[in-house]
Protein backbone atom coordinates (compact mmCIF):
# COMPACT_ATOMS: atom_id res chain seq x y z
CA UNK A 1 0.00 0.00 0.00
CA UNK A 2 1.90 3.07 -1.19
CA UNK A 3 0.23 4.87 1.15
CA UNK A 4 2.00 3.83 3.93
CA UNK A 5 5.37 4.78 2.63
CA UNK A 6 6.11 8.15 4.23
CA UNK A 7 8.63 10.19 2.72
CA UNK A 8 11.53 11.68 5.41
CA UNK A 9 13.89 14.16 4.41
CA UNK A 10 16.75 14.06 6.27
CA UNK A 11 18.44 17.63 6.42
CA UNK A 12 21.78 18.53 7.82
CA UNK A 13 23.73 21.63 8.80
CA UNK A 14 25.84 22.19 5.56
CA UNK A 15 28.57 24.01 8.35
CA UNK A 16 28.07 21.26 10.44
CA UNK A 17 31.52 19.74 9.56
CA UNK A 18 33.04 23.68 9.66
CA UNK A 19 31.26 24.38 12.93
CA UNK A 20 33.04 20.78 14.88
CA UNK A 21 36.28 22.24 13.37
CA UNK A 22 35.90 24.96 15.01
CA UNK A 23 35.04 23.61 18.69
CA UNK A 24 38.02 21.76 18.11
CA UNK A 25 39.83 25.16 17.70
CA UNK A 26 37.88 26.84 20.21
CA UNK A 27 39.42 24.01 23.00
CA UNK A 28 42.82 23.97 21.86
CA UNK A 29 43.16 27.54 22.31
CA UNK A 30 41.89 27.56 25.23
CA UNK A 31 43.61 24.82 26.85
CA UNK A 32 46.69 27.15 26.37
CA UNK A 33 45.23 30.16 28.30
CA UNK A 34 44.65 32.10 24.92
CA UNK A 35 41.04 33.75 24.70
CA UNK A 36 40.19 34.25 20.84
CA UNK A 37 37.79 37.50 20.55
CA UNK A 38 36.39 37.59 16.55
CA UNK A 39 35.66 41.28 16.16
CA UNK A 40 33.58 41.98 13.71
CA UNK A 41 31.48 45.68 11.62
CA UNK A 42 30.66 47.48 8.80
CA UNK A 43 33.91 48.47 7.20
CA UNK A 44 35.49 51.48 9.04
CA UNK A 45 34.02 50.99 12.50
CA UNK A 46 37.04 51.21 13.76
CA UNK A 47 38.44 47.70 14.17
CA UNK A 48 42.14 48.47 13.62
CA UNK A 49 42.07 51.59 15.64
CA UNK A 50 40.89 49.77 18.89
CA UNK A 51 42.76 47.25 18.24
CA UNK A 52 45.90 49.78 18.28
CA UNK A 53 44.50 51.10 21.49
CA UNK A 54 43.81 47.33 22.93
CA UNK A 55 47.58 46.50 22.44
CA UNK A 56 48.88 49.75 23.90
CA UNK A 57 46.53 49.52 27.15
CA UNK A 58 47.75 45.56 27.67
CA UNK A 59 51.65 46.28 26.92
CA UNK A 60 53.65 44.84 29.83
CA UNK A 61 50.87 43.15 30.85
CA UNK A 62 49.60 40.70 28.75
CA UNK A 63 50.36 39.43 25.38
CA UNK A 64 48.19 39.33 22.27
CA UNK A 65 48.63 38.61 18.30
CA UNK A 66 46.38 39.49 15.93
CA UNK A 67 44.55 38.38 12.71
CA UNK A 68 43.68 40.65 10.09
CA UNK A 69 40.71 39.92 7.65
CA UNK A 70 40.61 41.66 4.19
CA UNK A 71 39.23 41.39 0.54
CA UNK A 72 42.42 43.55 -0.55
CA UNK A 73 45.17 45.05 0.69
CA UNK A 74 47.52 44.81 3.81
CA UNK A 75 46.66 47.88 5.38
CA UNK A 76 45.65 47.10 8.41
CA UNK A 77 48.39 44.67 9.33
CA UNK A 78 50.95 47.54 8.07
CA UNK A 79 48.80 50.07 11.11
CA UNK A 80 49.11 47.13 13.39
CA UNK A 81 52.79 45.93 13.09
CA UNK A 82 54.43 48.15 15.54
CA UNK A 83 51.71 47.16 18.18
CA UNK A 84 51.39 43.55 17.90
CA UNK A 85 52.72 40.08 16.02
CA UNK A 86 50.18 40.60 13.31
CA UNK A 87 48.90 38.06 10.00
CA UNK A 88 47.10 39.77 7.36
CA UNK A 89 44.35 37.19 6.16
CA UNK A 90 43.56 38.24 2.24
CA UNK A 91 40.23 36.85 1.27
CA UNK A 92 40.77 37.45 -2.49
CA UNK A 93 37.28 39.12 -2.19
CA UNK A 94 35.22 37.14 -0.06
CA UNK A 95 32.74 38.45 1.96
CA UNK A 96 34.24 36.72 5.54
CA UNK A 97 36.72 34.62 7.10
CA UNK A 98 36.71 31.10 7.89
CA UNK A 99 38.37 28.76 9.72
CA UNK A 100 41.17 27.00 7.37
CA UNK A 101 42.01 30.82 6.36
CA UNK A 102 42.01 31.80 10.58
CA UNK A 103 44.48 29.09 10.60
CA UNK A 104 47.03 29.33 8.14
CA UNK A 105 47.25 32.46 9.91
CA UNK A 106 48.24 31.18 13.16
CA UNK A 107 50.90 28.68 11.55
CA UNK A 108 51.74 31.97 9.59
CA UNK A 109 52.88 34.03 13.32
CA UNK A 110 54.24 30.31 14.58
CA UNK A 111 50.88 29.47 16.75
CA UNK A 112 51.84 31.47 19.60
CA UNK A 113 51.06 31.17 23.03
CA UNK A 114 48.90 34.44 23.94
CA UNK A 115 47.08 35.91 26.65
CA UNK A 116 44.57 37.29 23.79
CA UNK A 117 44.18 36.40 20.50
CA UNK A 118 42.25 39.10 18.18
CA UNK A 119 40.75 38.18 14.96
CA UNK A 120 39.17 41.30 12.78
CA UNK A 121 37.01 40.24 10.31
CA UNK A 122 36.34 41.48 7.40
CA UNK A 123 33.99 44.53 7.10
CA UNK A 124 30.57 43.59 6.70
CA UNK A 125 27.60 43.54 8.82
CA UNK A 126 25.97 40.25 7.57
CA UNK A 127 28.09 37.44 6.39
CA UNK A 128 30.79 37.11 8.89
CA UNK A 129 27.66 35.92 11.57
CA UNK A 130 27.19 32.67 9.61
CA UNK A 131 30.97 31.49 10.26
CA UNK A 132 32.26 30.20 13.44
CA UNK A 133 36.01 30.99 13.52
CA UNK A 134 36.77 28.98 16.89
CA UNK A 135 36.40 32.01 19.15
CA UNK A 136 35.42 32.61 22.77
CA UNK A 137 33.69 36.05 22.11
CA UNK A 138 32.19 37.83 19.28
CA UNK A 139 32.18 40.95 19.50
CA UNK A 140 30.23 43.66 17.28
CA UNK A 141 31.43 47.06 16.38
CA UNK A 142 29.05 50.08 15.76
CA UNK A 143 30.28 53.07 14.83
CA UNK A 144 27.76 56.17 16.31
CA UNK A 145 28.47 57.58 12.70
CA UNK A 146 26.63 54.63 11.72
CA UNK A 147 23.50 55.14 13.32
CA UNK A 148 21.57 53.98 16.59
CA UNK A 149 18.86 51.49 14.00
CA UNK A 150 21.49 49.23 13.23
CA UNK A 151 21.21 46.46 15.71
CA UNK A 152 17.07 45.35 14.45
CA UNK A 153 18.48 45.83 10.85
CA UNK A 154 21.45 43.72 11.09
CA UNK A 155 19.86 41.10 13.55
CA UNK A 156 22.12 37.75 13.31
CA UNK A 157 25.29 39.63 13.61
CA UNK A 158 24.04 40.81 17.49
CA UNK A 159 22.24 37.86 18.15
CA UNK A 160 25.28 36.18 17.80
CA UNK A 161 27.58 38.34 19.72
CA UNK A 162 28.91 38.70 23.15
CA UNK A 163 29.07 42.40 23.54
CA UNK A 164 28.15 45.15 21.29
CA UNK A 165 31.09 47.72 21.11
CA UNK A 166 30.06 51.63 20.63
CA UNK A 167 32.67 53.38 18.99
CA UNK A 168 33.80 57.12 17.83
CA UNK A 169 32.02 58.13 21.14
CA UNK A 170 33.94 61.49 20.79
CA UNK A 171 31.48 62.41 17.96
CA UNK A 172 28.27 62.36 19.56
CA UNK A 173 27.91 65.57 19.74
CA UNK A 174 27.62 66.30 15.87
CA UNK A 175 25.61 62.68 15.14
CA UNK A 176 21.68 62.12 15.45
CA UNK A 177 22.43 58.83 17.35
CA UNK A 178 21.08 58.22 20.61
CA UNK A 179 23.30 55.73 22.57
CA UNK A 180 20.57 54.48 24.94
CA UNK A 181 18.57 53.76 21.33
CA UNK A 182 21.10 51.83 20.32
CA UNK A 183 21.68 49.97 23.17
CA UNK A 184 17.99 48.79 23.88
CA UNK A 185 17.89 48.08 20.20
CA UNK A 186 20.76 45.65 20.72
CA UNK A 187 19.30 43.68 23.87
CA UNK A 188 15.60 43.46 21.57
CA UNK A 189 17.91 41.39 19.44
CA UNK A 190 20.43 39.73 22.02
CA UNK A 191 19.55 40.35 25.79
CA UNK A 192 22.62 38.55 27.28
CA UNK A 193 24.72 41.38 25.20
CA UNK A 194 27.27 43.57 27.32
CA UNK A 195 27.77 47.33 25.76
CA UNK A 196 30.99 49.49 26.15
CA UNK A 197 31.29 52.91 24.61
CA UNK A 198 34.52 53.82 23.38
CA UNK A 199 36.66 56.23 21.55
CA UNK A 200 40.05 54.79 20.23
CA UNK A 201 41.22 58.27 18.98
CA UNK A 202 40.60 59.72 22.32
CA UNK A 203 41.76 56.89 24.48
CA UNK A 204 37.83 57.02 25.92
CA UNK A 205 36.61 53.43 27.09
CA UNK A 206 39.60 51.50 26.42
CA UNK A 207 40.10 50.97 30.33
CA UNK A 208 36.76 49.68 30.28
CA UNK A 209 37.28 47.07 27.21
CA UNK A 210 40.08 45.98 28.36
CA UNK A 211 38.66 45.39 31.93
CA UNK A 212 36.26 43.25 29.90
CA UNK A 213 38.70 41.38 28.18
CA UNK A 214 40.80 40.51 31.04
CA UNK A 215 37.23 39.50 33.14
CA UNK A 216 36.52 37.19 30.02
CA UNK A 217 39.94 35.36 29.74
CA UNK A 218 39.90 34.92 33.88
CA UNK A 219 36.20 33.35 33.68
CA UNK A 220 36.91 30.93 30.87
CA UNK A 221 40.22 29.75 31.91
CA UNK A 222 38.65 29.50 35.70
CA UNK A 223 35.58 27.66 34.01
CA UNK A 224 38.28 25.54 31.86
CA UNK A 225 40.09 24.53 34.99
CA UNK A 226 36.96 23.52 37.13
CA UNK A 227 35.89 21.51 34.03
CA UNK A 228 39.07 19.77 34.37
CA UNK A 229 39.11 18.93 37.85
CA UNK A 230 35.95 17.27 37.89
CA UNK B 1 45.84 6.49 -28.18
CA UNK B 2 44.69 7.79 -24.97
CA UNK B 3 46.73 10.60 -25.09
CA UNK B 4 45.29 11.85 -28.26
CA UNK B 5 42.48 12.77 -25.95
CA UNK B 6 42.47 15.71 -24.20
CA UNK B 7 40.09 17.02 -21.74
CA UNK B 8 37.98 20.15 -22.53
CA UNK B 9 36.53 21.92 -19.48
CA UNK B 10 33.73 23.97 -20.61
CA UNK B 11 33.29 26.89 -17.49
CA UNK B 12 29.70 28.50 -17.82
CA UNK B 13 29.76 32.21 -15.46
CA UNK B 14 26.43 30.82 -12.83
CA UNK B 15 25.00 34.36 -13.10
CA UNK B 16 24.50 34.34 -16.64
CA UNK B 17 20.91 33.95 -16.22
CA UNK B 18 20.35 36.36 -14.03
CA UNK B 19 22.68 38.72 -16.00
CA UNK B 20 20.40 38.25 -19.26
CA UNK B 21 17.27 39.10 -16.93
CA UNK B 22 18.79 42.09 -15.95
CA UNK B 23 19.88 43.81 -19.51
CA UNK B 24 16.34 42.83 -20.19
CA UNK B 25 14.89 44.77 -17.35
CA UNK B 26 17.41 47.44 -17.77
CA UNK B 27 16.16 47.91 -21.95
CA UNK B 28 12.85 47.78 -20.44
CA UNK B 29 13.27 50.65 -17.83
CA UNK B 30 15.10 52.54 -20.05
CA UNK B 31 12.35 52.30 -23.17
CA UNK B 32 10.17 54.25 -21.08
CA UNK B 33 12.40 56.75 -19.68
CA UNK B 34 13.11 55.44 -16.25
CA UNK B 35 17.06 55.75 -15.31
CA UNK B 36 17.75 53.11 -12.46
CA UNK B 37 20.20 53.82 -9.49
CA UNK B 38 21.59 50.90 -7.61
CA UNK B 39 22.82 52.69 -4.37
CA UNK B 40 25.52 50.50 -2.75
CA UNK B 41 27.35 51.46 0.64
CA UNK B 42 28.49 49.82 4.05
CA UNK B 43 25.50 50.16 6.76
CA UNK B 44 24.97 53.82 8.09
CA UNK B 45 27.05 55.29 5.06
CA UNK B 46 23.49 57.71 4.26
CA UNK B 47 21.84 56.00 1.69
CA UNK B 48 18.31 56.40 3.46
CA UNK B 49 19.37 60.22 3.80
CA UNK B 50 20.64 61.17 0.78
CA UNK B 51 17.45 60.16 -1.15
CA UNK B 52 15.01 61.63 0.98
CA UNK B 53 16.99 64.77 0.28
CA UNK B 54 16.91 63.73 -3.65
CA UNK B 55 13.28 63.70 -3.44
CA UNK B 56 12.98 67.00 -1.53
CA UNK B 57 14.86 68.67 -4.07
CA UNK B 58 13.67 66.69 -7.12
CA UNK B 59 10.03 67.12 -6.36
CA UNK B 60 8.06 68.64 -8.66
CA UNK B 61 10.39 68.49 -11.39
CA UNK B 62 11.17 64.65 -11.54
CA UNK B 63 9.52 61.57 -10.14
CA UNK B 64 10.79 58.86 -8.32
CA UNK B 65 10.53 55.95 -6.55
CA UNK B 66 12.21 53.67 -4.27
CA UNK B 67 12.77 50.24 -3.52
CA UNK B 68 14.57 49.31 -0.31
CA UNK B 69 16.36 46.77 0.12
CA UNK B 70 17.32 45.43 4.09
CA UNK B 71 17.92 42.28 6.59
CA UNK B 72 15.27 42.87 8.33
CA UNK B 73 12.68 45.59 9.76
CA UNK B 74 10.57 49.00 7.23
CA UNK B 75 12.32 51.45 9.12
CA UNK B 76 13.84 52.80 5.79
CA UNK B 77 11.22 52.49 3.93
CA UNK B 78 9.03 54.28 6.99
CA UNK B 79 11.52 57.34 6.55
CA UNK B 80 11.00 57.52 2.85
CA UNK B 81 7.47 56.96 2.27
CA UNK B 82 6.54 61.05 3.23
CA UNK B 83 8.76 61.63 0.24
CA UNK B 84 8.36 59.22 -2.39
CA UNK B 85 6.42 55.93 -3.68
CA UNK B 86 8.48 53.20 -1.70
CA UNK B 87 8.38 49.66 -1.35
CA UNK B 88 10.28 47.99 1.42
CA UNK B 89 12.41 44.55 0.24
CA UNK B 90 12.71 42.26 3.05
CA UNK B 91 16.00 39.73 2.48
CA UNK B 92 15.25 37.41 5.76
CA UNK B 93 18.78 37.69 6.01
CA UNK B 94 20.20 37.48 2.82
CA UNK B 95 23.09 39.82 1.99
CA UNK B 96 22.41 41.83 -1.30
CA UNK B 97 19.25 42.29 -3.36
CA UNK B 98 18.71 39.95 -6.19
CA UNK B 99 16.80 41.02 -9.16
CA UNK B 100 13.62 38.92 -8.31
CA UNK B 101 13.08 40.90 -5.16
CA UNK B 102 13.85 43.48 -7.19
CA UNK B 103 10.69 42.75 -9.87
CA UNK B 104 8.31 41.76 -6.95
CA UNK B 105 9.33 45.12 -5.27
CA UNK B 106 8.15 47.32 -9.07
CA UNK B 107 4.75 44.87 -8.67
CA UNK B 108 4.27 46.12 -5.32
CA UNK B 109 4.31 49.69 -6.41
CA UNK B 110 2.41 49.38 -9.96
CA UNK B 111 5.31 49.19 -11.67
CA UNK B 112 5.13 52.88 -12.06
CA UNK B 113 6.37 55.36 -14.98
CA UNK B 114 9.00 57.16 -13.38
CA UNK B 115 12.00 59.36 -13.97
CA UNK B 116 13.93 57.73 -11.40
CA UNK B 117 13.96 54.71 -9.71
CA UNK B 118 15.99 54.03 -7.13
CA UNK B 119 17.08 50.58 -5.63
CA UNK B 120 18.46 51.28 -2.16
CA UNK B 121 20.44 48.04 -1.57
CA UNK B 122 21.00 46.09 1.18
CA UNK B 123 24.51 48.10 3.35
CA UNK B 124 27.03 46.26 2.61
CA UNK B 125 30.56 46.88 0.48
CA UNK B 126 31.18 43.54 -0.62
CA UNK B 127 28.10 41.18 -1.85
CA UNK B 128 25.77 43.27 -3.39
CA UNK B 129 29.03 44.28 -5.72
CA UNK B 130 28.73 40.78 -7.57
CA UNK B 131 24.28 41.11 -8.39
CA UNK B 132 23.35 43.45 -11.58
CA UNK B 133 19.71 44.42 -10.56
CA UNK B 134 19.54 45.98 -14.33
CA UNK B 135 20.31 49.12 -12.96
CA UNK B 136 21.70 52.35 -15.44
CA UNK B 137 24.17 53.21 -12.65
CA UNK B 138 25.64 51.89 -9.80
CA UNK B 139 26.43 54.46 -7.27
CA UNK B 140 28.64 53.64 -4.25
CA UNK B 141 28.50 55.86 -1.20
CA UNK B 142 31.64 56.26 1.22
CA UNK B 143 31.13 58.22 4.63
CA UNK B 144 34.13 60.20 5.78
CA UNK B 145 33.59 58.82 8.67
CA UNK B 146 34.20 55.34 7.52
CA UNK B 147 38.05 56.12 6.62
CA UNK B 148 39.28 57.40 3.41
CA UNK B 149 41.46 53.87 2.64
CA UNK B 150 38.02 51.74 1.57
CA UNK B 151 38.58 51.88 -1.86
CA UNK B 152 41.24 49.70 -2.11
CA UNK B 153 40.26 47.59 0.72
CA UNK B 154 37.21 46.97 -1.11
CA UNK B 155 37.69 47.14 -4.68
CA UNK B 156 35.13 45.23 -6.68
CA UNK B 157 31.97 47.40 -5.36
CA UNK B 158 34.66 50.60 -6.55
CA UNK B 159 35.47 48.60 -9.88
CA UNK B 160 31.71 48.55 -10.87
CA UNK B 161 30.52 51.26 -9.65
CA UNK B 162 29.81 54.87 -11.99
CA UNK B 163 30.09 57.12 -9.02
CA UNK B 164 31.11 57.86 -5.46
CA UNK B 165 29.03 59.70 -3.41
CA UNK B 166 31.61 60.81 -0.14
CA UNK B 167 28.50 61.35 2.08
CA UNK B 168 28.60 63.45 5.57
CA UNK B 169 31.27 65.73 4.49
CA UNK B 170 29.94 68.18 6.98
CA UNK B 171 31.92 65.78 9.84
CA UNK B 172 35.29 66.36 7.89
CA UNK B 173 36.59 68.62 10.20
CA UNK B 174 36.11 66.05 13.00
CA UNK B 175 37.67 63.05 11.75
CA UNK B 176 40.39 62.02 9.90
CA UNK B 177 39.73 61.82 6.20
CA UNK B 178 41.68 63.09 3.50
CA UNK B 179 38.99 63.57 0.57
CA UNK B 180 41.80 63.60 -2.03
CA UNK B 181 43.26 59.97 -0.84
CA UNK B 182 39.69 58.51 -1.32
CA UNK B 183 39.71 59.84 -4.53
CA UNK B 184 42.46 58.89 -5.46
CA UNK B 185 42.57 55.25 -4.28
CA UNK B 186 38.63 55.02 -5.60
CA UNK B 187 40.34 56.20 -9.35
CA UNK B 188 43.13 53.81 -8.95
CA UNK B 189 40.42 51.12 -8.89
CA UNK B 190 37.90 52.69 -11.54
CA UNK B 191 39.62 55.80 -13.43
CA UNK B 192 36.16 56.42 -15.09
CA UNK B 193 34.68 56.95 -11.52
CA UNK B 194 32.82 60.30 -11.03
CA UNK B 195 33.08 62.09 -7.30
CA UNK B 196 30.54 63.56 -5.53
CA UNK B 197 30.88 65.55 -2.24
CA UNK B 198 27.51 65.86 -0.06
CA UNK B 199 26.04 66.34 3.46
CA UNK B 200 22.52 65.39 3.28
CA UNK B 201 21.52 66.61 6.73
CA UNK B 202 23.14 70.17 6.01
CA UNK B 203 21.89 69.79 2.11
CA UNK B 204 25.39 70.07 0.72
CA UNK B 205 26.31 69.09 -2.86
CA UNK B 206 22.96 67.87 -3.40
CA UNK B 207 22.25 70.15 -5.96
CA UNK B 208 25.71 68.75 -7.85
CA UNK B 209 23.99 64.85 -6.94
CA UNK B 210 21.31 65.62 -8.65
CA UNK B 211 22.35 67.29 -11.63
CA UNK B 212 24.50 64.57 -12.19
CA UNK B 213 21.27 62.10 -12.21
CA UNK B 214 19.77 64.59 -14.47
CA UNK B 215 22.51 64.49 -16.97
CA UNK B 216 22.98 60.50 -16.70
CA UNK B 217 19.59 60.20 -17.74
CA UNK B 218 19.87 62.54 -20.17
CA UNK B 219 22.85 61.04 -22.24
CA UNK B 220 20.82 57.81 -22.08
CA UNK B 221 17.65 58.95 -22.79
CA UNK B 222 19.21 60.35 -26.39
CA UNK B 223 21.81 57.25 -26.68
CA UNK B 224 18.30 55.61 -26.69
CA UNK B 225 16.93 57.59 -29.35
CA UNK B 226 20.24 57.78 -31.31
CA UNK B 227 19.77 53.81 -30.95
CA UNK B 228 16.47 53.54 -32.60
CA UNK B 229 16.72 56.20 -35.20
CA UNK B 230 19.22 53.82 -36.91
Amino acid sequence: MPSEHKRIVVRRDILADAKADAAIERQRLLDRGTLVINLVSSPGAGKTSLLQATAKHLQGQYSMAVLVGDLETDRDAQRLSPYAPVAQLTTGGACHLELPLVRRGLIALGDPRVDFLFIENVGNLVCPASHDLGEHLRVVMLSVTDGDDKPGKYPKMFRTSHAVVISKVDLLPYVPFQVENAIQDALMVQPSLSAIQVSSHQGLGIDQWCRFLIESRERLVLRRECTSAV
